[in-house]
């Protein structure tokens, strides 16, 4: 039977044939790394899905052309501490000669390099750091874990912790195929990544298996609806989100729609895509809380999505979750405003396993039996609609002092 | 010529034939005013407009049966530390009851007192504060500046100041009408009052013009939308807004639908919501700024209020208000996931009078040239969409540190 595994500190150059580097070109005033490359010699079938921004960012648009192009790919640079976003033609022509710069020095064509940019907004891109970013990736590539971790550092902007991971997927006939992963996203997330998304969030997803253009992009788009659609940490959207995944066939295992080895193979894809977006709630920005929202027995998916989200993106429910306060009121004011019909009197409230709000009243808990669950690192607030079977969840995280300074200062 | 001017220290107990009092009846811990009277001996027409919250508190449900049954009255109570909200049928006979208490004490029948509530969510009310409440309130009423001063002091929550206003119209014929008002809201802002609103704002308007409950039930839906609904704190809406609007007509002035007097007075009526929603937005929660979002020329005015809702609903974009940093970019990417079609590269943005957006790009000011426009206690953020002659703006305010502390502490 074929079943898929984590490997321990895997990343985007687990599987065979990718190799990746994270190295220091100059973006950021910190001198923390800034620029990533992830490289396959034998040529990727890609996907990609990106914000639907109006003021999508250069790369992102570029990227949409190169991807919908249906061409093989190489390789894929990120730069962190510039957007490359609202920066007219020039940042059009600067993400097309990043590209071709890399492109030149892999001996490869210019329009088989993807790029992307995250940081800073409405600043032109710096060539000359480009050029030193990709003569020193170039250099460093590697394969394995090291240069997994390197490239995932490389891409972090406000994210305190890399994200990187990976999975094996036994075949069952002794064969095995990978999935590598590496994300980077603290704030600015709200992302809808319906084959085109929302929010700063940036991801590479790399696998050996022999996948068909169209099956990856299914597999992509739906991964991404049950794992980085589903996490909220203050509602913005970005200009600049992209997941991009990378197949180049060097394990010969062909996964075909509809096989068995199809299901499991996209289980542990959105095992994959869901552990890293766990890991963006909690690594929300100045979160101290990771969040699950649930809405279950609403009339319609549409509706749960419409209340979950409605209480994942409430302020005043961020806050209250900061200061550890059950204020479940807060909870049924964001579920009323939600814009969905509901009868009230239905309505019950759980924190963690503990029912707060019975048929829209005071359940009459004490406090005191709530403060545990409220004190947890991680907190899940079910809501049962009490009128239909459909369901939907979120995750989120708390808002805390943090967050502020953060944003007030991220300028500076 | 008719005119109206401010009266200064002036509230709902400016116009004539009103009296207020605002006592301390023992809802709030700390031991400030929390309970206000509006009192007319005269029956008084009224008008409303409440929260569409679906878990409307009981004071907010019984008070649109009332208002809709035509009926005149004779009083309004207010309640703050304790919402009644989620508080099912015990918390409906607990509005019902205290609106009895207060009518036999002032020798009038319960369907013509009306009641409102705002604090804490899902704790039935202690009727034996209510009567308290109502006993003081009727041995306080008084008419003049300070029984206004003392009601809108006694329905603040976190509010930091007291927020009543008054104007008197020159009916150019040696008579004139008045117009007092008293609002309370400072976070949970995020008003709808579409002749039925949304936020813990509460708001009452008494005067003594002789009016038709019709006409003044336009008024003051077509205010609410210049005004109240202008405004947003945390995007958050409450189960309790309120906003009611009494006329006892005992001046004996007539204020006709298409009279010139209407005109004046529903200007002078604007002019004061206006400034109670610029006091409430002053006084957003922690802030530290008040910030006027203004979308011009835009392809429609739905499409405006889309795009200065978006600006003025981001958490980055007031974060970095407060931290004082000019990153239009995040204005630019709030415009951009807006759900708004438009030509990004058509778009100017103003910080001030400052240009820092031109044509989709940066417009290349000096941030030195900026440093004094974003260290103001005003911020006017203006954005040409260069693709109609649309508007719309809305008044907010910056997130501080402050906020989050008041939010996660309101509890406890």
């Amino acid at each position: 039977m074929s079943k898929y595994r984590f490997i321990d500190n895997g990343g985007v150059a687990s599987p065979a044939g990718f190799a990746a580097a994270g190295v220091t070109a100059g973006f950021k005033r910190s001198g923390a790394p800034d620029f990533a490359m992830i490289y396959s010699e034998q040529p990727s079938e890609v996907a990609g899905v990106f914000t639907p921004c109006n003021f999508a960012a250069a790369p992102v648009r570029l990227g949409r052309q190169r991807v919908r192009s249906g061409k093989k790919v190489h390789a894929v640079i990120v730069n962190s501490g510039n957007a490359n976003a609202c920066t007219g033609g020039e940042g059009m022509a600067a993400a097309e000669k990043s590209c071709a710069v890399a492109a030149a020095a892999l001996g490869v064509k210019p329009e088989e390099v993807l790029c992307s940019s995250t940081g800073r907004i409405g600043v032109q891109l710096d060539m000359s750091l480009i050029e030193k970013g990709v003569a020193l990736a170039v250099n460093a590539l590697a394969s394995g874990d090291e240069a997994s971790a390197c490239a995932a550092a490389a891409i972090m902007t406000t994210d305190t912790v890399a994200k990187s991971t990976a999975v094996e997927v036994d075949c069952g006939d002794g064969r095995t195929v990978r999935i590598g992963a590496m994300t980077k996203g603290a704030g600015m997330i709200d992302p809808h990544l319906v084959r085109a998304p929302h929010a700063t969030m940036l991801c590479y997803i790399t696998t050996d298996a022999v996948l068909e253009k169209s099956f990856m992009e299914e597999l992509l788009s739906s991964g991404a609806d049950n794992s980085f659609n589903r996490i909220t940490v203050d509602g913005d959207m970005s200009t600049n989100d992209t997941a991009l995944m990378f197949a180049n066939g060097v394990s010969g295992v062909e996964i075909s729609r509809d096989s068995a080895l199809a299901q499991v193979f996209s289980e542990a894809l959105l095992a994959v895509m869901q552990k890293l977006a766990r890991m963006m709630a909690t690594d929300g920005e100045g979160a101290t809380k990771f969040v699950e929202v649930r809405i279950e027995n609403a009339a319609s998916e549409a509706d749960a999505k419409k209340l979950a989200e409605a209480v994942g993106n409430s302020l005043l429910c961020k806050t209250a979750w900061f200061g550890g306060d059950p204020n479940w009121g807060r909870v049924a004011a964001a579920l009323g405003y939600a814009g969905v019909d509901f009868d009230p009197d239905k309505v019950d409230i759980y924190f963690g396993s503990i029912i707060v709000m019975r048929k829209g009243g005071n359940a009459g808990t004490p406090e005191s039996d709530l403060a545990e669950t409220m004190a947890q690192k991680e907190l899940t607030v079910t809501v049962d609609m009490g009128c239909g079977s459909a369901s939907y969840w979120v995750w989120t995280c708390d808002v805390s002092y943090e967050y502020v300074k953060i944003n007030a200062d991220y300028h500076t």
